[in-house]
């Protein structure tokens, strides 16, 4: 799936220069340009602004029930810490924000709780994503790393006609369709690794073996990356329910222990995986050292074969002098000595095929 | 057991479309056809009506003291969405049914708790079958996604003439030992497995090694699935015991302790199974080398014993031209030569034999 | 230790029909006839009574402090059934004394508790055999698939003369002191694949290699088994322990502690013997490799020596005509060409010795 | 990365000696020479006394808000047995500074807590220092073991211009500074390694195949120690965190978060690079595997083809005498006789290559 | 380090007779003789009495705060069973003493604990010691197995002039100085340990190979073993810690947890050990694979390239008469015939010999 050299470009991910003041923003260079959607939500009717200002969000704030602002591109640091004051989000957490190589995680403030979150950006590519959530009573607030997310469905479904949970319910509703979203987003991955496992599997039942141990080692490595993003994301919303902020309602909890539920259905997917591939890993070795058995065998019932009669071959083929002594060779010069050391041979391959069948090698 | 191409075919079950509402009912294309079977229950008669309509249910649902609703197939999801309003189900829990994909589990709602079981649908193929139960305090619903289930000795002991236990006690009573007969189904699968276990044991200790390997393998991976249905099943047995709404009645936890323990002896069951399953590969793979040694060891054998031979048989038919000089090859011409060749061969052959007899590798 | 032959038959224990009513005794065809044995105990007298019947235990149950009723063989199961009427025990704890293939618990009921253990039958053939012990305030009575159990010296301490411990406590004390016994009947076995094991590795360093993977493969899967009995075994004493009922009395707790001590020494001991064996498993692979090694070092040497040797030997032997040009082999007729071949051909053989010396493969 | 040599300098580290009254200070005669450092810090002002004396402390304590004392070097415990004194620490504490082979661990007494962290000294070298970080109400005391440390961004932040939170917070917030600053010097050498995983991956994909095993062990050790000290680590932030007494604010506490969560960030680093490391070992036997089924497929199919065909050759090189007998060699003198045996054997040859092609060997 | 033999001799401690009265006394018959040392303790003196007798301690015992009776030899079982009763210790405890096979543990009576711990006897020969230790309000009684143990710096401090914590202090604080002893006495043989492993380690990367394996396999059942001891010996002072019975007070409590940290220490040492010793078993069996798969490659070169080129020389020693037919072998009469074939197998083998260079099998 991945190339060793993007896996590798994943994890030179900047961090806040090491020891510096916790809080300060630093852009990484390397971050896309930022972009801010604003959408405004009530119960009937909901608007949507694209490329919004900071003027935007403080203009509109105070007339909506919830808005939503999803802030794509983290280059614009200033624009960020904005924001962050603004809403009177924890300078910690909005560091997390800018330092996109955070374990998944949740975090709760007075007003506002924070989810960082690890999204599977292109299955292709295998290049993780951060995509961070902060929500308080009236606000959600997405930042994601690059344009394309999976909240296309909770766009659609803001953006329905007729009555609408999504927009009737509060902010945490809007946030637990944005989170299960993102967990949603790991089932296409990985049912992309369970098929090339499946391949590898009958690929190695059909008797290929060239580069099968690199393809699965990748594999495997792809999996624990994938594990170590999964287990943090288990925690996080095992920490959202068990919180007892008031921004998170009890309507709410149901529908994340739901999200929960997929996230532990993925863990299992995962492990299971795991398992699959260390029984192909063992299996592999296996059906090499079959071989290399097989191989074996033949060399050997080939040489036992042979080596013997070669010998006999060339002691009959000895220059010892006939003419000068009547112990040399005499068989050389026997009537029948040719057709019968033939048969002798012959006799003794037999024998030796035998032995080999009742040693059950042949 | 089970072919490649049914596991295939299980993983790809169809879920909600990843990002759609949560609690909408999307039928899966590859459903069965829906079919209700209605069993009215009171402490001294029973009726049953196949083939019901919802309409009946309406009818008859406030004369009964409990009401079990079995629904089969799972095609029709407007008839379930049905049943679920008309019992307040929870629309998740409702939706859980539909996707039936999801871990074994137990989730309380305010007046019922629902119930999300794995059945093995059939031991030859090794098909999973989702069994969901919903009970309240006067019903209990099950669906299934496929008929044939394990409930026929529960409707045997329905129907059953006298008085009896479980017409005369709560839903919660009828919900158990629905659940218990599904746990109980496991035995048959994990017996199965037992006896392949054995057989492979059996064929290995006789010689066999042909395949085995690739049948371990199938096995693993079935007793991997096993275990991975198995373990969420107990969490969700004694979820239900420590579970303290009062529609579970402190005396049916009792008996779903006893499903409890029989859960966790499966369990225990499918661990030793694993134990032993690693241990045979194990030793496959060492019997494997051992055999490779041994081949290894005649060919060392054999060849280490003629090599020399045919090398100073060689010599006796090189060209040189003893007329030529005195020095060349006068052995040629010697009276006892040939003889005293032949014996010399002897006398390093058996050298060689007697080595290797003291290297213990005759 | 055991035969592979009997380890199956320990497997096909019968259950209860899968799917019939709980409560139910259904005698296992294969059961041993029921035989009980009455013991009447005071602090200063005690009465034994062999082939008791039902009658007895009524006539002399308001009598005496503790009551200890001691059933061997469960065919009977209508007497069984009556026993747990008569001192009200639970019916799904009878049906377990029947279905004989329990994982050691321990259960509390309302007046008495019951705990089921299993035991090591016989050593040399490695049958488990369950031993059901029930005890309230007045009684303990306790129910074995066979004859012959490890409460002799039980028997011995209530028949020995004089002020009495085992007579002057409660029934829980009794309890205890047959449980004790039940675990302590485990160190023979384990000592005895202790002794298995360090013959393996006594011979296994001695050079033997036939069979040894197979003997460890059988003794790895009796450790399992062990295991697997040890484990829930140690949770019952535990929850006999923990548990606040007052028919286990906190001066019989810490005897009982004294037990799950015992019992942990025993799972320290097993887990000891797995890893000792997994480390001889990998030595015997690491030990076969090494000689694969050294058999094909063997085969290389001798072959590297010769073959080129051969080679030579045969160049001479062409019947290439020296005749028709001085081109051709006219060192067939070099006055020195024959000795001279020789030693070029020891040469070569001597510097490919010393390549091997310095190889370190020889 | 680390020498051999140097591992095993680190494990002599000495302890006081086996049954010394607790609470000795003994130097080790390998410390280096102490050195003190004091800062004295207000919100508005800080000043740094290099060189210090103990009576320097003692005459600026009481005038400044936050001091830190900075002790570099154990040699001179008279001084540090002062300072302990001096501070009211506990004489255990102090002890652990000396003997300087503690775990990562936090303790508390009555008015400070003790941290006893371990740092990378460089990673270069993989020599772990020992920092131990003592902090109550109103001083912050470290102690390492050599000059040289991560705290120079921590120095730089105190002595910046303008308001300053690390001026203006208490004592246990410049606590918190340094510790984290101790942790964020890991991820340097945790890139180190995973530099080095990627290029033996690289190398051995590449076909690379000598000294791997080693590199790979040596990586393997470096990481088992790195683990052994990340977790105890965590447990003693965790502690921190955990901790009741007042002088770790609830404020500090968020931050100590922060620090908690980038040790869970190498721990997970760690772990996956102990999986990784697993993996390529597993590969590196699989692709050695493969090689050597490579190179002894090609020994046997040169010489199944070549060995029949010496046979046949030795055969006709017998010198079995055709004139003595028409049984005897009559091929030898058949018109086509050579052509049609290198014909007949040009045949046989091409037989055994496609039957090797059959069998994918070629 | 231990010989096999003594390992075995360890395993045979008696134990009580299975299923005696708990709480009988029966002395080992290996049980070295017994003998008291008495030390009577205060503040400000001391006193020692050697081969005391049971009547010196009843004299004695109420005129000194603290009391300390050092037992060693367990033969003479009335004693022990005298003293037991004259300090009110709990019979099962005085049991353990006797039967000196117990898991480290910690036990609390009314007015006295009971602390189990086993002493590695001699590093030399890896034997274990039991030492029991008792202690109350004013007395601390010990009992070893042998004579030989790791107190005499706790009796040098004792016996030390000038104020003293030891004597100053209660019988708790004794006890735990010879607690803590024996615990440090671990240290010596995990760091031969440690050295064999080094070395191990240093002649495998020298290339040694003969032996190790054994080795290697001896150290590992060490390491075991000691984790098996110090694991519970971990329990045994965490619940030292943990207990609230008054007869530990906080102070020591605080010295206690220091000991803990050392047993800490040891288990992360041991667990390092057997990491880096699963490490070196690894890289042992990959190191042999591939020397197995170099002797191999040199077998294949030299067979690949010799083997054809004695076919050919074969092919020109057949006796066809070239007399006979211008078709038979007219090769042998070409004038550059035989240098021209020379030419021609050269031409072969250095064909053969880049194909291996290619391929970097040379």
């Amino acid at each position: 799936m991945a190339k060793t050299g993007k896996a590798r470009h994943r994890r030179r991910k900047r961090r806040t220069p090491v020891g510096a003041a916790p809080g300060t923003l630093i852009a990484d260079p390397a971050a896309s340009a930022t972009n801010l959607c604003l959408t405004l939500i009530a119960p009937d009717k909901r608007r949507s602004i694209r490329n919004a200002k900071i003027a935007d969000i403080a203009a509109s704030r105070g007339d909506w029930p919830v808005i939503w602002i999803d802030c794509s591109g983290l280059a614009d640091v200033a624009t960020i810490g904005e924001i962050g004051r603004m809403f009177g989000l924890h300078p910690l957490a909005v560091e997390d924000v800018v330092n996109s190589d955070q374990r998944p995680k949740a975090e709760f403030f007075d007003d506002h709780a924070f989810v960082a979150l690890r999204m599977v950006d292109d299955a292709a590519l295998q290049r993780y994503e951060q995509i961070s959530v902060f929500f308080g009573e009236k606000f959600v607030i997405t930042f994601q790393e690059r344009e394309g997310d999976p909240f296309d469905p909770v766009r659609r479904r803001l953006a329905a006609e007729g009555p609408n949970r999504l927009r009737a319910r509060q902010a945490d509703y809007l946030a637990y369709a944005l989170i299960d979203a993102v967990v949603d987003s790991y089932f296409a991955p990985i049912e992309l690794i369970s098929d090339e496992i499946e391949k590898i599997e009958e690929d190695m039942l059909g008797g290929a073996q060239k580069g099968l141990m690199q393809e699965m080692h990748v594999l495997r490595r792809e999996i624990t990356v994938l594990k170590g993003v999964l287990w943090p994301l288990r925690d996080a919303l095992a920490a959202l329910i068990r919180n007892d902020d008031p921004f998170v309602t009890r309507e709410t909890k149901v529908f994340l222990n739901d999200t929960l539920d997929h996230a532990m259905r993925l863990i299992e997917l995962v492990e299971t995986q795991r398992d699959t591939l260390t029984g192909l890993i063992e299996m592999h070795l296996s059906l090499t050292q079959a071989r290399t058995n097989e191989v074996i065998s033949l060399l050997t019932i080939v040489s036992t074969i042979f080596i013997p009669l070669t010998f006999l071959v060339g002691v009959w083929g000895m220059n010892f002098d006939p003419d000068f002594s009547p112990w040399n060779m005499p068989e050389l010069r026997a009537y029948y000595g040719y057709p019968a050391a033939l048969l002798f041979m012959l006799g003794i391959a037999f024998a030796l095929f035998w032995f080999f069948r009742w040693k059950k090698w042949l």
